[in-house]
């Protein structure tokens, strides 16, 4: 049986030819491009120009780049910074605050909830049943102690774009006003080759990034800083990546997450209304399977940059989520429930949708359909006529 | 002409065969492994396959298995989980004491001194001159109010092994009478396939491992904990190694390090005297030279089980440490001025062998030669005739 893949957004199908020369790379930069022999320099010359030429694909300044292991730590050294920043009997004095929306990945939501035990204030900003942060309740929740605000670029279960540029424009007239520096992060994990998108232009302060997700090798990952010398990291050691992420530089992966960006950024310019055309034939076909609800409902309406194509969020009440990936992967269609991130915790699932205000029998049944560079259109109609095959059989039998 | 790598306690000559075998996983498991679908369990089956496997070359549970990033993200996990186990408020009320060594690495070191400066107490082991710490002192350092004490398991720069072993008969009688718990920690980066030890004998709670460092990819780390319980992360996300470390799992790494680790832990017993005999030999023939001066002076005097044969450290004085490398580097000969961990921060150079009370003179014309698992006889014969001829040179161009 051929196995159609949509489980893109937890994980990309790595692409072989950049792996091959990852290897290519480990073995002729061996060294640690810390050491100062001429193996050494080597590999710190061809790790300086593997920063370049990331950064070029990022369209920023190579000194605002630095590699971590993946977007969670890229998250977590972000917050955990102001551990650091702040001081601990000022943060116990004075409890600083961080605003971040309901539907932020894990590795964004449970460390913030971690500083909001350890005397930071935690204020979360409305999202609306469309998956769009709500920017007017933003603005009723800024206060002179807020030292970050937080939202996702793109949603990992929605596929919502939030409205990071206009957010920035509030929080930065509000700063202005207090005199008060307010550090903006966004999460940019889903949004990497697959959403234009300018980190100058939309201000923010910092942005996540992991190779994986866009066919590049596993366990590396990059943090965008627009001024290095405002984060002051919690995690040290050798002082690597400009002392914001210390170990021994991961070079060939660092090399491969660049490769998997040259390919995947300049891409999303090339045809941006193929993948959309797709996803609106995909979201009407599964409108039409009896009690299917698209989430959220009205997503069709929306403008094509409001919604990252490359993930789908449906739900089919009342079979529960696992049912209908199990069911599925069966027929040899590999989708997901909620996200990947979220299947160890029971407590976080659902989270997501909750927070969009939907009601548990919905978000108990939600899957994610996630889209890849080479997911083909021949690939998505097999699925489509699986998925109307199969659904119906199981509202069956759950008795809808 | 050709070249010898003499730096191997910097970063390993990576195994082609091991790579070539990560990229067949990285295809072949390549799936989220904790996505439900078939390809998601398939590599969660898998991730359990390498933990169980990687488990049973370190004579460990699986369950007291954690993979990271790396050995300094280990380092920093295990110390930060105190800012959250502890609750910042009693931290800032009871100052809660860490004890560590002066010659640890600095992704032990500096995260302490961070910790130093947020509420805890920060003590010292005396180190001797011979690079080894002083039990005696570590007795009249323990107070009630002692936390965690974490001392390296073979030094990065001279290969000294640390009395982890008695040490935590130490800690634990002062435990049992006090009834306090105090987590005992050690970086075992530069002991895992070098020298022969037992992770359950020591006594130890926890420790730290880079693949890397033994041949295997970039990128990965363990962390070994006695009691999976005892530990509270700061950073968290999605769930994933049982709540300890966020981020999709960095399966063909983590396979990689298996692999790596299966070759170089069980050579260690295969031919121990080998090793040793050809360090006994390298340092004979390099005091020799006019002017050296070997790290402990007198390291051949010691006990074959109390330095790494892999690490071996000595000075020219007055020719700076950088002299030396480079000139040999134009020789063809790979070696470290310090340690790579240390080359990014003038500051901490030169830390390790200061605190075992040598001057500046001395550790400022220091350089460590570091052998690996294929290091050969006829490699070590050309480098010390290629040694033999350089230093001298440099210490007439000096004006020693």
């Amino acid at each position: 049986m051929k196995q159609i893949y949509l489980d893109w957004a937890a994980t990309a199908i790595p692409d072989i030819d950049i792996l091959t020369d990852v290897n290519r790379i480990a073995l002729t930069y061996f060294a640690n491009p810390s050491s100062v022999h001429e193996q050494g320099l080597k590999a710190g010359d061809f790790l300086m120009t593997c920063r370049n030429n990331m950064a070029k694909v990022l369209d920023i300044r190579d000194d605002q780049l630095i590699f971590t292991s993946g977007g969670s730590e890229s998250n977590n050294l972000v917050l955990f910074s102001l551990l650091k920043k702040l001081k601990t009997d000022s943060i116990l004095k004075h409890h600083p605050g961080i605003i971040i929306s309901g539907i932020e990945h894990p590795s964004m939501y449970e460390p913030a909830r971690t500083l909001s035990n350890i005397g930071f204030t935690l204020d979360f900003i409305r999202t609306g049943r469309n998956g769009i942060v709500d920017l007017d309740d933003l603005k009723g929740k800024l206060k002179k102690d807020t030292v970050l605000v937080s939202v996702i670029l793109v949603n990992n279960e929605t596929g919502a774009v939030q409205p990071v540029e206009s957010l920035t424009e509030i929080v930065r007239k509000y700063s202005g006003n207090t005199g008060r520096y307010i550090h903006i992060h966004t999460d940019a994990v889903q949004a990497l080759g697959k959403i234009p998108f300018s980190l100058t232009g939309s201000g923010v302060d910092s942005a996540s990034f992991s190779a994986h997700k866009i066919r590049g090798p596993r366990g590396v990952g990059a943090l965008y800083l627009k001024d290095i010398e405002k984060i002051i990291p919690l995690y040290s050691g050798g002082g690597q990546e400009k002392n914001i992420r210390p170990g021994t530089e991961n070079l060939p992966g660092i090399y491969g997450f660049f490769r998997s960006a040259e390919k995947a950024v300049p891409a999303v310019h090339e045809n941006p209304g193929k993948m959309y055309a797709l996803s609106c034939y995909f979201i009407r076909e599964i409108k039409e399977i009896k009690n299917a609800v698209i989430i959220p409902e009205e997503r069709l309406n929306f403008e094509s940059s409001q919604f990252s194509p490359y993930i789908i969020s449906a739900a089919f009440p009342p079979v529960p989520s696992e049912v209908t990936v199990r069911a599925l992967s069966e027929k040899g269609i590999m989708i997901s429930a909620g996200s990947a991130c979220s299947a160890h915790s029971s407590l976080s699932r659902g989270r997501v949708l909750k927070n969009m205000g939907y009601n548990p029998e919905l978000y108990s049944s939600a899957v994610r359909f996630s889209f890849g560079n080479t997911t083909t259109e021949e690939e998505i109609n097999t699925a489509i006529s699986i998925i109307r095959d199969t659904i119906p059989r199981l509202t069956g039998i759950a008795g809808a």
